[in-house]
């Protein structure tokens, strides 16, 4: 059930990053410079609670080589719902935990200092450290996939807000009364700009299971990237209305805080330019003059397998 | 064409705050403790360039106590345009001015360091150090007059964005196709919440100058408050209406920034509770339930006299 890589050179420091998703929790050693020494996969639903996987997951750790155990000053733990300021996991979506205080509880075990924050707080100070936004003291990471995460980075810091809920872009509204959102309110810029969202206005451009020979269920946003790749007019038409919503969206965005760039991050953002051309479009269309041409839609550089590990670890560089 | 106030009480160092105005400019002496020692006032209409105005308020200041100008530290500077990062004021509207470099040109003036943002980000650091929002580290602070401005504090910093334009809140778009806006692009907030934007809307509920015995063209939104404290339906309708899209447009700010409040300032925030009723109830209804009831609307401390120097100030204070 353990998938795990090692590199035994050695170059000093280095922070134990680990991103709890809903199916898999990725963990691993990255240094100071963005190397990731050694990681392993554990799958998160094996473990009813919170205590139970970082107990199997302290039990793997302590099986790799000491002198690499021995380099790691800290812990930084991406997890969906993850409070910054509290340490606190609360009601956290697609995982069987209850509440807990997922930093007193990593610190215990492992007895090592701990920080935590959501996914895309840590996908942000990722591409911040050693990705895209490499350099940048503004930008917004959006991360693009069952839903739409944002991290905020303002004069090189995340922006966690009073209760560190900060960043939740993907509940702008976007489309009074439009599509009803997983949130239980109505038209939030998720529910058009994530991977459901993208087949849902594939479907709703004409992009239908006959002619691709899938059941519409089954449709997935890769699926109407494949399409559009090869020219499918529906499917082209999805990414053009998804990428103008976000485009949109993005003006008031760059109104309130101007950042140089958002970096698209995700599976989604794979989709590159069908989907950045016309949210930079729509962007530079929609917003004021002031701000017209300044703010880029970037893709990630981060590598996709090691992002999530390497952001985790960021959190914990940059506490 | 002046008119001065003095406190020869003596407490330490001050900084020199000087508000840049369409009409007046203010200047004032002003302690850490918020205090303001000295102030004066010119008619900004006067002079007809930056270096006219300050030359002239130069030799004001010189003829200001001794004991008084010894204590000054430095300078924060509120000009409408003002580049925190640049120390431009480009294309200020209402301003007689070509672009000028204001920090350089005042530091040459008066041989001392001094720093420059837009008033809405002096009135937000006004409010951080001496009014309602001491203490607190997240809030956004909406100042309401011809037009609204909005200065972002975060982490108990202003944010300036990449290119020190950050806080356009009054330009994000809430009506699509809806009244056009004096940057030239239709449905801005600010074309709605302002006080043109309540007497229009005033109007639209049938608030006519046959009933208030003024001509629609001199009406302002003081008339309409005062209606409205008098029971006038459709003046309370303007101003309901005009709360409600405040409050819709905040519930994309909080999920974006979550901030601890809403401070609102300037002449229409007088209006109080015939605002901020109507926006804290749209707000609480329409933002994501993770954000219900923890943001709030509340008015400006600062005394309206010297909110301005005072903010302009804390700029300095605040460097």
């Amino acid at each position: 059930m353990k998938n795990r890589q090692s590199d035994h050179s050695r170059s000093g420091a280095t922070v134990l990053g680990i991103d709890v998703g809903g199916t898999n929790t990725v963990y691993g050693l990255v240094t100071e410079e963005g190397r990731v020494r050694a990681s392993e996969t554990m799958p998160t639903g094996d473990y009813k609670t919170a205590d139970d996987l970082f107990q199997a997951l302290k039990s793997s750790f302590d099986a790799w080589d000491p002198e690499l155990i021995h380099t790691v000053t800290g812990i930084g733990i991406g997890v969906p719902n993850g409070n910054y300021y509290t340490g606190e996991v609360l009601s956290p979506p697609n995982l069987p935990w209850s509440n807990v205080n997922l930093v007193n509880l990593v610190a215990d075990i492992f007895s090592l200092p701990c920080t935590i924050t959501n996914d895309a707080n840590a996908a942000a100070l990722g591409e911040l450290l050693f990705g895209a936004a490499k350099g940048m003291r503004h930008f917004v990471e959006i991360t693009l996939g069952t839903g739409l995460g944002s991290g905020i980075v303002a004069d090189g810091n995340i922006i966690y807000g009073h209760d560190g809920l900060a960043g939740e872009m993907g509940h702008m509204t976007v489309r009074e009364g439009g599509r009803l959102c997983g949130c239980g309110r109505k038209g939030c810029l998720e529910t058009y700009v994530s991977a459901p969202g993208l087949v849902r206005t594939a479907r709703e451009c004409g992009f239908t299971e006959s002619r691709e020979g899938k059941s519409e269920k089954a449709l997935t946003a890769r699926d109407v990237y494949l399409a559009a790749r090869n020219g499918n007019a529906a499917a082209r038409d999805a990414f053009r209305i998804t990428g103008e919503i976000l485009g949109r969206a993005m003006s008031d965005v760059v109104a309130i805080l101007s950042p140089e760039a958002i970096v698209l991050f995700g599976g989604m953002a794979q989709a590159g330019v069908f989907l950045t051309n016309p949210a930079q479009q729509a962007l530079d269309e929609n917003v004021m003059s002031s701000f017209r041409g300044k703010t880029r839609f970037i893709l990630s550089s981060l590598d996709h397998n090691s992002a999530a590990v390497l952001g985790a670890a960021a959190l914990f560089f940059q506490r």
